[in-house]
């Protein structure tokens, strides 16, 4: 895969060994994330909004309500910056100062388009869809075409990103290692917990397997 | 504790009845993140940025080295949007339209002012340091005058912020209850996982109890 061009907003300043430009890096990360934020510029104020996303190739895909305020402003061609952030540890070092955090993020810059091609709009529902669960899209009830007519859906090019992370253990001070303290990292992982059944339901299923596998010492 | 007043930036036009003002809402998803997105703009562009925070009473706080450009950038008064999203969980509906997502979000819009008082920078890196995990502060080597030189503190008050939740099982369309799928709520979790000793620890020491209490089934 090939490594994206470092441009002045998305070359890593601080701490510039933690940064990385390549696809494999930059997409494993986009890949693993259940949600973005994206930012943009409303009357020369800054907003930021949490939302779920997809990835086709090269494109990164966001759905909304075609009456969503927020939908419209990021479709008009302006830029957004788009942020991924996973958080991997706490960074337990000896020193207050050294504390830090385990993480991978991605920041990205891009101009909206709002997708037309039925193909390419049912194939991004599918990608949003299957980043949050694989194995769901082919379960579930499709949507129909009143559906379809409700949903705006914007790509944005991967082509203006950057990934930054960090792992591994505290950089102490040379001489705060002999200070009597537990040093280490406290990993963290988002986990699924045991599934809550709609109390709605109408027929006796089980928890299929797709979604059973994701959760940790149970079933 | 009090209700925010709704400006025409924090008002959530999106399912209104989603949206809650109330300082105890707002300050209790703060207190349970462990980073914030803090938004900014810069020559015209959107700069979206994860880093850590601390809250104290109505006051944000957010540090960073004094040779940081983008601690810099946010010092200087200009509007920035800071926003903490928690994920709950994905619900998990009959049809792909309706899957959605449990979260507790907050956004919040402020300037940032440079904290310059001594007292108030060594209670804020308390603040922050106990946001990531409650007791390291006092058991750790505390900042000297050069690492506190160092270091830029900026706080943002909490005047116009505005938090927005989801929660409980999924909202089908009617004719969809008898789609023959598993419907239900997979609760996501961010959990802390087995620590990881620092091999270079010069100590025999045990994991201290305010870090293994935080480990679910371990210990």
């Amino acid at each position: 895969m090939a490594t994206l061009p470092i441009t002045e907003r998305t070359k890593i300043s601080r701490a510039a060994k933690k940064g990385d430009y390549t696809e494999e890096t930059i997409y494993s990360i986009l890949d693993e994330g259940l949600f973005c934020h994206v930012s943009y510029v409303e009357r020369e104020t800054p907003m930021c909004i949490p939302t779920g996303y997809g990835r086709i190739g090269n494109k990164l895909y966001i759905h909304g309500s075609v009456g969503s305020h927020f939908m419209r402003a990021i479709a008009d061609g302006r830029t957004v910056c788009l942020s991924v952030s996973l958080i991997d540890g706490l960074v337990l070092a000896r020193s207050a100062f050294s504390h830090s955090v385990n993480y991978r993020s991605v920041v990205m810059f891009a101009k909206g388009t709002v997708v037309t091609d039925e193909t390419e709009r049912w194939d991004s529902l599918i990608a949003i869809t299957e980043q949050f669960i694989p194995g769901r899209w082919d379960n579930v009830r499709l949507p129909t075409k009143s559906e379809m007519q409700k949903t705006m859906i914007i790509s944005f090019p991967l082509e203006e990103a950057s990934a930054k992370t960090r792992s591994g253990q505290p950089n102490d001070d040379e001489e705060d290692y002999d200070f009597p303290v537990w040093a280490g990292v406290l990993p963290l992982k988002l986990q699924a917990q045991t599934p809550i059944t709609d109390p709605k339901m109408q027929f006796d299923l089980p928890v299929p397997e797709y979604i059973s596998k994701l959760v940790v010492n149970e079933f």
